[in-house]
């Protein structure tokens, strides 16, 4: 008497996204089914695509439909610098600075005890090989500025110093544009500390 | 030298979903891709199927596997009660009161004229015919008591009393166990106006 199985069995998988619990999960399966079955299609399609066509670029780690990405390939690109970012979105704000013409290597996350994510789970060993090719002269660490970021690019930098690849991180300070009135005073105080000499 | 066009994809697929932006479905896809391989190929599968499977009642409206739902068929259920709500979900909570025997119908929706759903959109062709197979001796308006859905009731009841059908609606008032001093006071107006005998 309850809702046919195919029906339950949708919204039961749609909780596989993040942060979608039983209610949006109910919610988004009507909307597919009722008010945008091509787009539910579409979806399904993707989905199954996606799935089938990517894997990791072997040097980068990033997602990519070949073994080894464009971006690593190109010739044109410095390989002596390796910068190292969380996720692929991460990538795309780098790229869009257009200051930026080395390689990159993504994490695919960042170390987060608490979530059971280690060294081994991130695969840092995959990290520090690519960081021993002979060709990287620099890596410069650019995981977030959050608690877990910040204790990633610590953890990268000892294991890279150990094996005497040089190490650098973004720098800390107040945004561009940034008013001191309205930036908070941990900013401020790290910009201080970290201040320039002009 | 931007994303694979497979990811691209996903993501821009992703916002089928209600409410998903471009920055919740790169974050979608991520986890699918990155965390979850078995959810997505699951959540991939079952909307594939749903989508093959699943029509509507040809009786009550509401999702199905065959033309007329389990429900529809019981010869157990009084099918001279007709409930009228909006969604599969409302149909659930009715069941949930374990108070009705009755049968349903599942408008998919509510008028809206802001997002151009109207008496035809809705089919409501499709319920007045419900309605009058002789069976149905009362219809019940239990459609939400938000501004949309109390004018949906309005128009189905005028219709239906145009065809000389018995129309009811669910009664509004203060909420069981509810507090006066925590209720809003629309709600006590309500309550007011409709006080029953006793």
């Amino acid at each position: 008497m309850s809702s046919p199985s195919s029906l339950d069995e949708l919204i039961e998988a749609l909780r596989a996204l993040p942060s979608v619990g039983p209610k949006s999960a109910q919610r988004m399966a009507y909307h597919l089914l009722q008010r945008d079955q091509r787009g539910a299609g579409r979806l399904a399609r993707a989905l199954a695509h996606a799935l089938e066509v990517l894997r990791h670029c072997e040097r980068c780690n990033t997602f990519s439909e070949t073994d080894i990405c464009q971006r690593c390939a190109n010739p044109q690109r410095d390989h002596s610098l390796l910068c190292v970012v969380e996720m692929p979105a991460d990538l795309a704000m780098m790229e869009q600075t257009q200051l930026y013409n080395g390689l990159y290597y993504v994490l695919m996350g960042r170390l987060s005890p608490l979530d059971g994510i280690g060294p081994r789970e991130l695969r840092l060993d995959k990290l520090l090989a690519r960081a021993s090719d002979g060709a990287v002269k620099e890596v410069i660490l650019a995981t977030n500025f959050t608690n877990e970021g910040e204790a990633t690019a610590h953890v990268i930098a000892e294991l890279l110093a150990a094996r005497g690849v040089r190490v650098s991180r973004l720098s800390r300070g107040v945004p561009v544009g940034g008013e001191l009135e309205h930036t908070d005073s941990g900013t401020i105080a790290q910009a201080l500390v970290e201040r320039r000499a002009l």
